[in-house]
């Protein structure tokens, strides 16, 4: 078996966005990302502030600890980074593990690498980053992992791409005309990821401008706008 | 062809809720109800309140405004009421039409009644109410309703509870329990729907009150949990 580098194993609690929005699932939260996108809400994953927590574990280990911490609780896991992309066999592995006991699994990844195991993923979100991160999309990685997870009847797949103004409003549009078949979810951006408090407000104000966006769009008829729900309710706290 | 009584249309504007959550819509709500539910938060549709704003339009009367309000700007028609399944021929013409300009249809009612264009609904939400209503279910009815959605491979159909308090969650179960295959979104009730300002902050405790149900309940791990997006950001406002 291949270990994993983990941060973080949590749950059971609500998915707070995408296309599996509201359902309980476990999240493992995997070390280690190629991007350093500038509002990133999980930077523990990779700018070292959090290293001495990261553990090698053998997928055996990770559903060990799911089911320690879960019990009977979940029928779903959701593997988060960091870039999950960066682990080849471990997450394999542990898909299948967490398959053979009728355990979903919901995945996301920037884009910038292709795995195998993307097949095997029950929801596979691609989440391209937009401009305001600071980071440049390779296009032609991005056509290549659409392609096959397209010509593979077995990859439940979608987009996401967060949204803070405009150009990344410009970008997402392109993303939607590149790859029309493929059901994008919006996400407004939370542009302060470390103020304590109540920021519901701030939020919904942005919820609302995407909103308006995409009502005032015909290009965008067939896409989703959904806002981050743990956010909303739990703010900037993490482990939730 | 068959006239239908039209509250009001209204849009475009966003998927709030269930299913379709953030989709892009039109909306168009039918009068009368069957139902007399305390909470109801469109009481104007059966109360006699806005009996004067009520008309009876042919489906194609009501695809001509659909078209002059949202031009070429949706993709999608919500029809909402009331109870939409008290109208047989009209409703099932009305989405005949906005099949043929390749406009998918959401439809959400009670299961207090069947009609047979359920079976044409791009997402048909049967919705049966929690106790807090006052209304007592027709579990003949919603079994029957239910077996022949199952029966059907064209009918995308879910499942949706409104949770006002414990009972309403633990008739919430009962249908989950009843119908396990079928898709189950729980909705926390707006307790107060004539409250004005703000009403963010008591809806989103609500949410988490609802979160903490479901992650504590192992009977309960493939439900959903949503909240009503649009009375986040629009409050209790109409038309919205």
């Amino acid at each position: 078996m291949s270990k994993l580098p983990v941060i973080e194993i949590f749950g059971p609690t609500i998915q707070g966005e995408g296309a599996v929005i509201g359902v309980k699932t476990m999240f493992v939260r995997t070390y280690g990302c190629d991007y350093r996108c500038s509002w990133c809400d999980s930077a523990f994953t990779w700018d070292g502030s959090a290293k001495d927590k990261m553990r090698l574990l053998e997928p055996e280990q990770v559903v060990a600890e799911l089911l320690e911490l879960g019990g009977d609780n979940f029928s779903s896991v959701t593997i988060s980074g960091g870039n999950p992309a960066l682990i080849g066999e471990g997450v394999g592995q542990l898909i299948e593990l967490l398959h053979q006991r009728e355990i979903g699994v919901a995945i996301e990844t920037q884009g910038s690498r292709w795995q195998d195991w993307f097949l095997q993923v029950d929801a596979l979100t691609i989440s391209p980053k937009p401009p305001s991160s600071g980071m440049a999309t390779n296009w032609e990685m991005l056509d290549s992992i659409l392609h096959k997870l397209k010509s593979s009847e077995s990859a439940a797949h979608n987009l996401k791409v967060v949204v803070f103004d405009e150009q990344d409003y410009a970008y997402a549009k392109a993303v939607h005309q590149r790859y029309p078949g493929v059901e994008l979810f919006l996400q407004p951006g939370n542009t302060d990821v470390t103020e304590e408090g109540d920021i519901s407000t701030r939020l919904l104000g942005r919820l609302e401008w995407l909103f308006q966006q995409v009502i005032a769009d015909p290009e965008m008829n067939q896409v989703r706008v959904l806002p981050q729900l743990h956010a909303l309710i739990w703010h900037n706290k993490r482990g939730k």
